[in-house]
């Protein structure tokens, strides 16, 4: 199993957008020294919690900082970028990182984010997701075409004899592009597995991940895609110690444990998607606290434990191959937490195999 | 005088895009530790030799590595973003910045980069720049509302109660805006002026200089603006060495001599932005050489050259408050460069002042 990580962020509203990015530079860089695989950077304009609006900022502090991390947008959301400049931008990165780049697309879900963009409704974002991935995939063929579309204008110009344009378009000629998925039967992963892209899951329970898996490799299949469950990508929460109380006494009294009580438990509980997180069915949503959480739903322990865990997950959902671990507040305090990176790149993510 | 530099960039084509972005961010660097006041970066997605497609790009990846130095986008293409996202990633960057920012803005010259946007004609693109500054300063407010203009739409949310979106509007609640003008009766400067915003002068010759700041503060006066010279930024070609003819030999066999051998000189001669530049009237476009432009148009020397030179410039030109250098590829050996930058902002610029 290949290990990564999710800055979402899940940083309080207290800090500063100061404090945001600079913690989000310094965990791609402790992310690329432990040997991480990929590092996801939300975008979100207006949320109190998930307040990144510009995920290419992040990844362009850290290009000259990182060796062989991937960093990924997570995602860019298509209908609130004119897509001939998300394109260049995107070819750009591509070219800094010398190929280290993923890019994660989505369609927006939060009317705040819509709205700033005057739009009121978001029942078209759909179509414009699919209109800007067509402009996008022409420009970076980089031979010329106008196109006026529904949402947008675009193209790539004609250069003028003897005035070659620079080589801008992306690095070796292709961008790998991910797509995340939450609900049963998610239309998102359907429209991954049509495109061939990758898939993530936010993990709402094991039953969920098998459903995912179902939904993106039957859309695969039927569109001419080889796919296996290694570029499965689920994204869930980790926090590995020295010892089993160690790491669970950080994962509840530090950032972890901060974004579940404040942000998360609430909103999981209010939209339902704690249901299939539950392993004792029946139990009152007052009964999960922090500590149900860290036994139950968090992958929390020390190396060995949180290796049994992954094992036990591995055979309950089918299997994945990419970990995304959520990134939490540390800040006043990143020792134990930027351990915990180490210890599941180095200790966890190597003894961790998909079922045979 | 205040010194200041200008990413635009000039690097040749031969340049990897990662190359020019690792000059881009480690002149930022040197240029704030040598103590330049400001360090601005172009924007444009296909010129061969002026190859920053998203400037805030460096200017996020130098945010936390330098401390005192103003960042600028050089300018932001107002036509080609989307006025919404474009505001929100401004307000990040100030507040990343803490203040640091400048944000240069443009119409776009370029066909090129008006193609990619699927625009055929730059007839409509002053207005598109009134029309987003509008929908930006409405952003920035943090107010709710929803506009349909002529171009995009925008907002701004209202929060629901209980649930009040991150505070990520611009730090201090005001954005510096910048303008740059070539032309004479620049229609851009005589917009700064209108605007109070802050003008930069692509130099073509001190009697253009005279003539934009004749254009500005008359705007500026119309509109209830108290402007000063001081306020002015005039973009020119400097090189500082220990020796006159260290100076000379550096700027002409360097990266500074190949911009213009290989791409100002000829593209000066075509539009004829050359003619302002000769002291010598008459002169024959063949007479134009790199030893020509050292002695007469670039200003070259070792410190106590380059201040009477300055001098002489804030006499005949009526003065100005920043001085922006070019950068020039000095990739291959950047120390004499460096040592340039140094010089300029320590032993020629404090030395360099308005006239009486």
């Amino acid at each position: 199993m290949d290990a990564a990580m999710f800055q979402t962020p899940f940083i309080p509203p207290g800090r500063s957008p100061r404090q945001v990015f600079e913690w989000a530079v310094d965990q791609a860089i402790v992310a690329d020294q432990a040997g991480l695989t990929e590092y996801w950077v939300g975008e979100h304009a207006t949320q109190a919690w998930e307040c990144i609006p510009n995920p290419e900022l992040v990844i362009s502090a850290v290009a000259c900082q990182t060796e062989r991390i991937k960093l990924a947008p997570g995602a860019h959301l298509l209908p609130y970028h004119h897509p001939a400049s998300l394109a260049m931008q995107v070819a750009y990165l591509t070219q800094i990182l010398e190929g280290r780049y993923i890019l994660g697309i989505g369609a927006g879900a939060f009317p705040a984010d819509a709205a700033l963009r005057g739009m009121t409704d978001l029942s078209a974002n759909h179509k414009m997701v699919v209109e800007s991935l067509e402009m996008m995939q022409k420009i970076w063929k980089g031979e010329p075409f106008q196109q006026t579309g529904t949402y947008w204008s675009a193209g790539f110009p004609q250069a003028e004899e003897g005035h070659p344009f620079r080589d801008m378009l992306p690095y070796g000629g292709h961008v790998d592009i991910g797509l995340a998925g939450l609900s049963p039967n998610s239309p998102s992963l359907k429209f991954a597995g049509e495109r061939g892209y990758i898939p993530l899951s936010i993990f709402s329970g094991d039953e969920f991940l098998k459903n995912h898996w179902e939904t993106y490799s039957t859309a695969a299949a039927a569109n001419g895609h080889t796919v296996d469950r290694s570029i499965h990508h689920v994204v869930r929460d980790v926090f590995v110690g020295e010892t089993d109380a160690e790491a669970k006494r950080w994962a509840i009294e530090g950032g972890l444990g901060k974004s579940w009580s404040e942000y998360l438990l609430p909103q999981y509980k209010h939209f339902g998607i704690i249901d299939g997180l539950i392993k004792h069915p029946g139990m009152s949503y007052d009964a999960i606290d922090l500590e149900y959480l860290a036994e139950h739903v968090w992958l929390v322990g020390s190396p060995e434990t949180v290796v049994a865990k992954f094992e036990e997950a591995m055979e309950s959902s089918g299997g994945f191959g990419t970990i995304m671990a959520y990134n939490h507040d540390y800040i006043d305090n990143p020792e134990p937490w930027n351990q915990s990176i180490e210890l599941l790149a180095r200790e966890v993510a190597p003894k961790v195999h998909l079922p045979v």
